[in-house]
């Protein structure tokens, strides 16, 4: 799924990155026209996630330019193709990172998308010989409605569009790694935009959570207002040390190179290091202390569309949301300086309804 | 349980090393008496672990001398306990890497008594506080009979006898981690005393096999005699590539430090590397192929006491042994320098029943 071929609509606007300066700009493009299992998303909000500000300065060093970043979008439904029944104009959607896959293989028949490898990314691409895809720093993207989800009522969409990103991939790690009942005791690494989320799901799947943190002075917001029940400094020999083998499991969502056998120590035997943050340079792994005990060291990326569905619908009855500060288009690279140090809680959010001029 | 507390036999003779040279000699020394719920074996063959090398130099740093190593041991019982059902006089029976835990944890009563922290190893002892026990380079062993394995008739035990720690390492391994079922293609690191089982048992299971080896010598072996399905030349960059993303599942038997991101990328999607050799240095873990598709790299050590059972009994039913090389126990220093050279196809076995002198 292209934005380049077929018939193309009315050029539309988003803001794009020109070159590895990551500078974000206004930039006219094209989408192909809404086809018979398209719909058609009005773009009200885009969550700006870490991997945009990756892929704007070409960190990982597959971008191609101009790009529009932007995969946590939520909008309102305009236009809804002829084969479509989950949607009619004036639903709220959302798209979170994929906008398609080969829909055969039997990663895809099995509801696992995420895991296809032909999956076609909101916004780039992974083959170069394929036009490059653009996301939700825009007014409108069209999307094959087995790749969107549907709001349920009563969710506030600034709030709910990062979950597409990183609440499904907090979510879909607890759940498949069995990280998601009653009783157990889960650990938190890194209270960012993963993390904060991760604490929230975590306590309404009702487990015992205790957050792993360098910065002493992010305890208050863990515990105070997060919910958290625990609060473990990671440089405190002390502290870890007197938590040695206490927890089920742990969400490790640093995206950073950071020791992990201090956090696999904290694991009971059977337990379970889940990592979640895509980091370039290899990791340390202690062999012996995953002998003893059978721990584990796993890694998660996002979830399929079905379970992206059901993490909504969960979010939904929970009222969970991405706690967030809504920033106007213009604002885009202040914000990015901003993310870049850390200086958020939890999220940006782009209201492009509001400050997107066409 | 100790080898020294309570009323002692007669002194009884064994092999034991005196200091980190390693050189082993006749060495006597005592045991309990047979308790209620206590078998007495007298000791026909006992397998040479590589654990025993690492043992007898102290290379983990917890040897107390003198040590009588050994612990796959297998014999016939003598005495009786009058608790204990599951023997009689006369019969087949074999010890393991441990013999005592707790018996009351949660992990002993879900028959995971190798995950007890307070284990009790065959010989040596992880708290100095206690004395050291001593295996089965010697005449008679007597253990609690939750701790023994009743060899099913037919089985031989010479070759039986590595079983019970190489065999229950990589069945148990395969098992934990669902790599036990027909039709999925497993791969086997390393083919030594615990490669050359696993391949056995793998087979036995339905699996489809592929020996991975930096030895190009050991292909006919794998696939002409033990049945392997595939070799892999780990060094060979074309194979490997070639080969990328083809395995369900990877049991790693090298006890030593060697590059696993390789292995990773021969794994599928959700497929996971267990790792079951000892290694004291930290491997280098890629981040990012294990998020994508969620491969996971995990541990595992022995088996719990009813597994093991369950295995030797699957042992039996499909006549899996070790390949062993029988010696005499004045053999032993040489085979131990043997082995520290990988020279022997697959494990050394002593025939303790017929040339350890009293």
């Amino acid at each position: 799924m292209s934005t380049q071929k077929g018939e193309l609509e009315n050029p539309i606007m988003g803001w794009a990155a020109r070159d590895p300066s990551g500078l974000l700009s206004p930039f006219t493009f094209s989408r192909r026209t809404n086809g018979d299992d398209d719909i058609t998303i009005k773009i009200l909000y885009c969550g700006i996630c870490h991997t945009d500000l990756h892929y704007i300065h070409n960190d990982h060093g597959f971008t191609h330019y101009p790009i529009v970043p932007g995969h946590e979008i939520a909008g309102v439904v305009t236009k809804v193709g002829q084969n479509v029944t989950k949607f009619k104009v004036g639903d709220h959607a959302g798209v979170g990172c994929m906008v398609d896959a080969c829909n055969a293989c039997e990663n895809c028949t099995d509801d696992r998308e995420n895991d296809c490898p032909d999956i076609s990314r909101t916004y780039g691409t992974m083959d170069p010989s394929k036009p490059t895809n653009h996301g939700g720093y825009s007014e409108y993207i069209i999307v094959r409605d087995r790749y969107t989800v549907k709001f349920p009522d009563g969710l506030p969409l600034d709030g709910a569009a990062p979950l597409l990103c990183a609440g499904i991939t907090v979510y879909s790690a607890m759940r498949y790694y069995g990280l998601d009942r009653p009783g157990l005791r889960v650990g938190v690494v890194g209270l960012g935009g993963l993390g904060h989320v991760a604490v929230k799901f975590a306590k309404a799947f009702g487990m015992d959570v205790t957050v792993i943190s360098t910065s002493p002075s992010k305890k208050e917001e863990a515990v105070g207002r997060l919910g958290a029940d625990e609060f473990l400094i990671s440089r405190d020999d002390e502290q870890m040390k007197a938590a040695k083998g206490t927890l089920d499991g742990i969400i490790d969502t640093v995206s950073d190179i950071h020791p992990i056998a201090p956090l696999i120590d904290l694991l009971k035997r059977r337990g379970k290091l889940i990592l979640v943050g895509a980091t370039e340079k290899p990791f340390e792994l202690p062999i012996i202390p995953l002998l003893i005990g059978r721990r584990l060291v796993a890694g998660s990326s996002i979830g399929g569309m079905k379970e992206t569905q059901e993490m909504i619908d969960f979010a939904g009855r929970h009222g969970i949301t991405a706690d967030v500060e809504v920033v106007p288009m213009e604002y885009i690279n202040t914000a990015m300086d901003r993310l870049a140090k850390g200086d958020v809680k939890y999220r940006f959010v782009i209201d492009i309804g509001n400050t997107l001029k066409a």
